[in-house]
């Protein structure tokens, strides 16, 4: 069950009727590597592998090279990892608004070195491509109006997308895809939510040399992007894509 | 300094050519009461005050009715918040997803009570004058698309607007305003972005009676909605309000 139908009120000026909505369920899902937990996520419960292993990967707690031995899904809202691992408690809060730690965050985003980003570009026909199967995947967002999306397409065409409540959380089930080595990171990453710092610095440190929005990025997203190297396109679609850095991977 | 401009490259099948953009200033602010550090989160860098006092009620760490010493909003991102409250780590997990801890989340969404709810109820008019005021109170969004707004209406009329990268930032610099005093909670909050759980959490923690948004509510937004006993109304419009609790307080 990923929807609940409910009837809802609709009022106006002129009186009131009574209609069937479709609500998105928003679950808690818990994190665990090595049967150490180290989060929980209010998500989509969908595509929970890719989520652990993102998130797990989003925080700093894995890096691309990382064996997963292990990924159990469990009932009532529990994802375990067992990986080769190191927890590293003090950099808890780099991804994630709102968790312990202070100034850290900005420290490390403005020094920290990232992988060499592969060899890739993209011309307007695989941008469409991208853009409209990103739109369409599913029809869980025109049916609840709470999702967001993340499409992937690498060499060969368009691969994939992940959906969840958070922005963040359909780009974390990306990364985990591409950790789990079932998608190249040469490729381009197109989101419906906004490129903030931390979606972007997933994205730089997973090596996706293409990343595309519906929409805007924040300052610190086109930061990233800028050190990286990578290239950010904004207010994307099908016959237009504005770049706000490293422009020639975009072949028009 | 809360835009930066940037000039970027708009490429079309046809051909590019160079644009200006308004990129919005997203920025680390660490938030420390009582000299301890409490979170650090990602944010617009406008009303300071209001927006550390509402983390820390959002988190947990201070209630309404416990007394705010001293608010310093220091350079660099830091806010100093001196207050009489107790810091209880074990439930810094309950608003933000991607937090320490497992499956508490939701017991304690699922047990803790609400205060009641103050006196309110609103028409037609008041729901326009919120609406388009929210929308219209500063030019950011539109500039740079990389805005939420919270806006307030409370006896005699519209109050504020907040706006922040993130819609659970704005909100929390209006939870900051009303418990500072600056508004009674009897009002309704109108927020351009999804009433997930935590949003209508925090709401439902202060009493506020009504709260609204442009778009869409999740399962847990409406479930504690409906375990408050306040109205959440959706997809509003200033002639049309999609009720999904408590319909009687929206006068047609």
């Amino acid at each position: 069950m990923i929807t609940i139908e409910c009837t809802t009120t609709l009022i106006t000026p002129e009186g009131s009727s009574r209609i069937q909505e479709l609500v998105l369920e928003e679950k808690p899902v818990g994190i665990f590597l090595n049967d150490e937990p180290v989060g929980t996520a209010m998500v989509l419960e969908k595509d929970l592998e890719e989520l652990a292993v993102g998130y797990l990967f989003g925080q700093g707690y894995i890096v691309p090279g990382n064996r997963i031995f292990e990924i159990q899904v469990c009932d009532q809202g529990r994802v375990n990892v067992y990986a080769e691992a190191t927890l590293r408690k003090d950099e808890e809060m780099i991804t994630t608004s709102g968790c312990g730690g202070t100034g850290k965050i900005a420290r490390r985003l403005l020094t920290e070195r990232f992988p060499e980003l592969a060899e890739f570009s993209l011309n307007f026909d695989q941008i469409s491509e991208l853009v409209k199967k990103t739109l369409t995947w599913s029809s869980l967002s025109q049916d609840t109006h709470c999702v967001h999306g993340c499409g992937y397409l690498s060499s060969g065409g368009f691969k994939i997308c992940y959906e969840d409540v958070g922005r963040h959380n359909a780009v974390d089930k990306l990364m985990g895809s591409i950790f789990l080595g079932r998608f190249s990171p040469a490729g381009a990453a197109y989101t419906t939510g906004r490129l903030t710092s931390d979606m972007v610095l997933k994205c730089a440190r997973m090596g996706i040399p293409v990343v595309l929005s519906r929409t805007a990025p924040s300052s610190l997203g086109l930061e990233i992007a800028r050190r990286a190297g990578l290239t950010l396109g904004a207010y994307v679609r099908p016959g237009r894509v504005n770049v706000f850095n490293a422009a020639y991977r975009i072949i028009s």
